[in-house]
C-alpha cells in the first residue's frame, strides 16, 4: 500500500535524490516484460508503415523521442497478470500507444508546444498540418489493429476510451482561462484526457485473458486511479523548478492558462492580491516574464504541490487496493509498486 | 450511361442553366430515401450529444451549415438497392457522415479555411483547437457507432477507409507547392482523401444486406469511381468563376498551392512564361491579388476545366458500369443518374 503519512518528507527526499527505492518500479516492470515490450515496439514500427513517406518519418520522430511506453506496458502487464499466454496483447499494446501518440500530436498542436519529452515536438519540426493529419492516421491505424484483433468487447472498450479522451480534451479547452473551474471539473478533465486510456489499457488485458467482468472492472479501476494519480503528479511537476533540468520545460500549464490542481488550490485560498494576480495571468492570459516566479511563490506559500501529490497518493492507494481482486503474483506486486512510483517520480 | 461526346457543350449549357435535367438526380434520390435520411439526421443529432457542451454546439454549427449528405445517402441507397430491410444502414450512414465531418473539421484547420458551404467555418467561429478536438471526438464516436453495429466486416471496411483518408490527406500535404507532382500522385491523393470514403459508404450497404463479395466489390467500385469524379469536378469548380455567386469562394486551391488536375494539365502545356508564373505562385507560394485572374486565363487557354470534367465523366461512366453487377431497380437508375449529376453539378 502507498503510505500518505510522510508525503511531504518523502517528496522532499525524492527531490534531493535520497529516495531512489520506488523510482525504478517502472524500470523493473519494464524489465520483467522486456520480451513483450520489444515485440510491441516492433509492432509499432511495422504498423506505422505507409506508402506516404511523411507518415513513418513523423512517427519515427516520436518513437525516437522515446517515452516510457507506460500505457502499452499496462496492457502487457494486465494480460500477464491474468495469465494470458497468447500474442494478442502485443498488438493491442501497440494500438493503445497509437491512440496515445495521436492524442499527443493533437495536444501539441492545440497547446502550440515546441518541446515534447525534451526534444523538438513534431509540430515544431513538421508543422501543425502534418501533426493533425498524421495523428488522424495513427488513430485510424489503431482501429485497424483492433479490428484485426477481432474482439468486439475490446473494440467497445477502446473506442469508448477514445471518445472519452476527446471529451476530456474539449472540456479542458473550455475550462482554459476559466477561474471559476471547480475541482470537480478538473477531475472530469483529467479522468477523460488521461485516466480513461490507462483504464482501457488495463481492462483489455483482462478481457483477452478471459477474466470475469469483476476482475476486468478491477483492472479498469486500477488503471483509472493510476491515471488520475499520474496526471495529478504531472500537473504538480509543471510547477516544480527542479524538473527543468531534466529536459522538460516548466510552467507550460501556467502559460496556457490551464486551471490545474496546484493552481486551483492556491486560487481557493489566495489573498485579494493573489486573486488579482491569477485573474490577470490565468483569467486574462496577460503574463510578463516574472509572473511564473510569482505563481511559483504563491504555490509554495499554499503548499499546493505537496497537497497535489497527497491527492495523487489517495488515487494511487485506491489503484493498489483494486488489484486485490486479482491473484497475487510478482507482476501484481510490480503493478502496485508502479502506482507508488507514479506519485514519487520527479519527471 | 454517361456520354462524353458532348462534354464541352453540356458543360456550357449547365453553366448557363439550360440543362437542369441531370442536376436534380441527387434531389430525386434524396426524396426517394427521405424516411431513411430523416432517421439518419436524427441519429446524427442524437449521437453527437455529450456532457461537454461545446461538442454538440460545434457539431450543430456543421449540421446547420447543411451539406448534401451525399456519403450517408450512398450507404442508404446501396443498402436499399441490395434489398436491405432493417435499421442498421441508418446508424452506419450516420457513422459515415461523422467520419466525413471529422475530416472536414481537420481539413479546414489544415487549410486555414474561413468558409465552409458558404458559412463561416467551424475553425473560424470556434477556433482551430476546438475543431481539432471535436473532430477527434466525432471520429471516435463514429467508431463507437460501428462497434455498436457489431459487424467486424463493416468495421474493417470503415477503419480501412479512415486510414486511407488520412494517408490521402498527408500525401496532399506533401504534394502541396510541389510542381513536380505527377497525375498519378494527384489521383492517389483524391482516391485517398475523397473516393475511399465514397467506396466504403457504398460497400457497407451491400455487406449489411448480406450480398455476395462480387456485388459488394461492385458497390465499392461504384463509390470509388463516383468519388473520383466528384473530386475532379470539385477541383474544376474551384477555378470556375460562376460558382463564386453560390456562396463558395473560388481559387482556394490556388491560394493553398494545391496541385489539382486543372492546374497540372495547364502546367504540362504551359509556355515558358506560364511555367515561371506557376513556379512563383504555386511552387513558391508568392501570390499577388491579380494572380488568380492570370491563373484562370491560363486555365481557360488550355481548356483544362472542360478536360477535367471530361476525365470526371470517364470515372462517372465507370461508376455506372459497375452497377450492372446489381439487380435493376429504380434506386439503381437513380444511383446512375447521381453519377451523371456529379459531373454536371455547378457547385
Amino acid at each position: 500500500m502507498v503510505r500518505r503519512v510522510h508525503a511531504k518528507a518523502r517528496w522532499d527526499s525524492i527531490l534531493d535524490g535520497s529516495t531512489p527505492l520506488t523510482i525504478d518500479a517502472l524500470t523493473r516492470l519494464t524489465a520483467a516484460l522486456d520480451d513483450d515490450l520489444q515485440a510491441t515496439n516492433r509492432a509499432i514500427v511495422a504498423k506505422m508503415e505507409s506508402p506516404v513517406a511523411l507518415i513513418p518519418q513523423l512517427a519515427a520522430h516520436l518513437v525516437a523521442a522515446g517515452g516510457k511506453r507506460l500505457r502499452p506496458l499496462l496492457t502487457l502487464a494486465s494480460a500477464r497478470l491474468c495469465g494470458y499466454e497468447g500474442e494478442r496483447h502485443v498488438q493491442l499494446a501497440a494500438c493503445v500507444e497509437f491512440i496515445h501518440t495521436a492524442t499527443l500530436l493533437h495536444d501539441d498542436v492545440v497547446d502550440e508546444s515546441v518541446l515534447r519529452r525534451g526534444l523538438a515536438s513534431a509540430n515544431a519540426v513538421f508543422g501543425n498540418k502534418a501533426s493533425v493529419l498524421v495523428g488522424d492516421f495513427l488513430f485510424a491505424r489503431a482501429f485497424q489493429l483492433m479490428v484485426a484483433d477481432g474482439s468486439l468487447e475490446v473494440l467497445k472498450i477502446l473506442s469508448g476510451a477514445a471518445a472519452t479522451i476527446a471529451e476530456g480534451e474539449v472540456l479542458q479547452l473550455t475550462t482554459q482561462n476559466d477561474l471559476a473551474t471547480t475541482e470537480q471539473k478538473y477531475f472530469d478533465v483529467i479522468r477523460g484526457k488521461t485516466a480513461a486510456l490507462f483504464a482501457a489499457a488495463c481492462e483489455v488485458g483482462g478481457v483477452i485473458a478471459g477474466r470475469t467482468p469483476a476482475e476486468c472492472a478491477a483492472l479498469a479501476t486500477y488503471g483509472m486511479d493510476l491515471g488520475m494519480a499520474f496526471q495529478l503528479v504531472d500537473d504538480a511537476l509543471d510547477y516544480n523548478a527542479s524538473v527543468a533540468e531534466l529536459g522538460k520545460t516548466i510552467g507550460d500549464d501556467f502559460r496556457e492558462g490551464k486551471l490545474t490542481y496546484p493552481v486551483l488550490l492556491a486560487i481557493a485560498e489566495g489573498s485579494q492580491r493573489e486573486s488579482a494576480f491569477w485573474a490577470r495571468t490565468l483569467g486574462e492570459g496577460e503574463q510578463t516574464e516574472q509572473d511564473l516566479a510569482t505563481a511559483l511563490s504563491y504555490i509554495t506559500r499554499h503548499n499546493t504541490i505537496e497537497r497535489t501529490i497527497a491527492r495523487a497518493e489517495v488515487f494511487a492507494a485506491s489503484a493498489c487496493a483494486a488489484l486485490s481482486a486479482l491473484p497475487s503474483s510478482a507482476i501484481r506486486d510490480m503493478m502496485r509498486d508502479v502506482a507508488a512510483y507514479t506519485t514519487a517520480r520527479r519527471y
